[in-house]
């Protein structure tokens, strides 16, 4: 009896339905089987969820995942299909057929599936059962993120190795005879991550001026004397579980401005890590940060620190609880992030972040890896 | 004036809305902007499509996004937050707002989104424009994929070398001293792709009668005399766009029953490679491959020729065009695979898949790698 139970037999709920592959991470959780093609999953309040599945995915899927699994020919799809050509209302008969009564989505079920049920049966979006119940990480899931952050701290390693060895030319940094560009620190990082099963994300390596917008992904060669910003969130393949890291370096002497925005933001992490805890609230902790940079003379917002503090890492990059204005109350086995930043347009930005459990007594970062900007 | 234009004015739909992240290919093909957070895009019959992203997004979508880059200040965001807390009613009060008229959205719209919606305007569900749009690829996007085809040629080829050149000792492949297992040549297979800027798809290297499940990963040590099925399907990060390949082969001397499989497998793929051009439906060349296999002596269904023959391939990794009992009509500049199967339960399956485009004189692969079944 979990609390996905208990809500479908308060709300009076058939089941609780997702359609999608192994990226979604409700069914990812709930069925622990990852699949490229799409799934259906289905739980009724008191049983074992099942995944109805190709044929083709049927015996892997019974290997693998811990719900029942029902292939579609056993569902009736091919027969309904027989009888309407379009897939999307065959899904919908598929799911009248099974469930009784209304039916609780995850807010991101395809409307053409929702509506096609909507006009049958009661449909409700769930906004906060399995979100509530992602939140809270098992040991189990806590072991698989702290693994993913293990390969980042490799990967960092790799990737500041290459940056503290490469040879300084007019400024410019070279690695033997070769530019040391973003893409070939990029590739070096995820060739850590792919030989430890795990899958990159959309890793950032940016120096100069473009650090100073958090998002860009960075690109040319690599400077000396710079800030260079390296974040890395890859997922683990097998897992589905990520974990997030960035590390501000600059080869050779740092700018004094830099310099200044590193001591400041390393010091807001310290100061969030030390308020981290259960019970208290994402927002706090976010407005001690602000507080924190306004007395140390940095503005929030569109400039200086403007994004949140951090957020939940799970099955999902960002997921529950966030550390932002809108922040929730931090709970005992949240896996969150701790990443301030600043960033002035025209100088470049710094932005340090570790991934961590919020234990008993506080903030348990899973992430080693040193902080040091002058390599 | 483009497809969606016309289907937009046609149906005297407000707007085509959207919602995701860069995994979503709709999103992906109009804006052209990549994004591990959501954003919102928005097209108006006879405009170019807007997208909203946050602040923090801004500078970097309005760089390389070939739509309108709009903030979610400015669209309006901040301030319905402050009157309502739930954020997918927040979204949907600025699609209100931004679009007038009825609305039509992808089947996979978010239902949370699109029920918000729903309660004050007509939603509509595209089925087909956005598909048939994305079914012809333009020439740039036919270089994108053969560019990952290369990347997996290139991949093949070291996977294939490291089976070729292992040490077998009682039937059992070693690199030197290591065992080589699935996961060695996964990893190597992963560590090209990533040095050329793709990210792995789940990557089949699967074994013995491990084969005869279609879409089992593989583990565990590989094996002389019997089928390897390596299966890959990487994404090209800069671009979004994926191809799929697979090869078949054997260490040593092949079991007669799997070198018979493979010839009858590969004279069908030259033989679906003969039927592809413009005109002929997917079901028609799926049929026909049908046909082959029973007259070689090998069912479909269940056992032996279990799944489709191919499916379309660009931002998705299976999109239409399919070569399957349903396959729609092939139409120029589609690009698709061409991918016969046989799988005997006990003894092993047999997959040859290549990639390429439909041309007026047939099919162009883009795949060039041999296919070999002995090394």
């Amino acid at each position: 009896m979990d609390a996905l139970d208990w809500a479908l037999k308060e709300g009076n709920f058939g089941a609780y339905v997702a359609f999608g592959t192994s990226l979604d991470p409700n069914i990812l959780y709930l069925s622990r089987f990852s699949s490229t093609d799409p799934v259906l999953y289905i739980r009724r309040p008191g049983e074992k969820g099942e995944i109805i599945v190709s044929q083709m995915e049927y015996e892997r899927a019974v290997r693998e995942s811990s719900a029942t699994v029902i292939s579609r020919s056993d569902a009736g799809f091919f027969e309904l299909a027989g009888e309407e050509p379009d897939p999307w209302r065959v899904l919908a008969r598929v799911i009248l057929r099974q469930v009784e009564g209304s039916i609780l989505v995850p807010p991101g079920f395809p409307y053409a599936l929702g509506a096609e049920i909507a006009g049958k049966r009661q449909v409700a979006v769930d906004r906060e059962i399995l979100p509530a119940m992602r939140e809270i990480k098992t040991p189990q899931e806590i072991q698989y993120i702290r693994h993913v952050q293990h390969v980042c701290d490799r990967a960092m390693e790799r990737a500041i190795l290459l940056i503290r060895k490469a040879k300084v030319r007019k400024g410019l940094l070279f690695q033997g005879a070769v530019p040391l560009t973003s893409d070939l620190v990029r590739s070096a990082i995820h060739q850590v991550f792919v030989r430890n099963g795990c899958i990159p994300g959309e890793t950032i390596v940016s120096c100069g001026e473009d650090t100073a917008m958090p998002h860009r992904r960075g690109e040319g060669q690599l400077r000396e004397c710079e800030p260079i910003v390296i974040d890395i969130f890859p997922r683990d393949q097998r897992t589905g579980y990520f974990s997030d890291m960035t590390r501000t370096v600059c080869r050779g002497e740092a700018p004094a401005e830099i310099a200044e925005m590193f001591q400041a933001v390393r010091d807001a992490q310290d100061l969030a890590a030390g308020l981290i805890r259960p019970g208290i609230s994402g927002s706090d902790v976010y407005r001690a940060a602000v507080d924190f940079f306004r007395e140390a003379g940095y503005e929030s917002g569109t400039r200086g620190f403007v994004h949140s503090l951090g957020h939940g890492v799970g099955l999902e990059i960002h997921e529950r609880p966030g550390l932002s204005p809108s922040g929730e109350v931090l709970r005992e086995n949240c896996v969150v992030t701790n990443e301030p930043g600043l960033y002035h347009p025209g100088t470049g930005g710094v932005r340090l972040e570790n991934t961590g459990v919020v234990r008993k007594r506080g903030f348990s970062s899973f992430t080693r890896f040193e902080r040091r900007l002058v390599l």
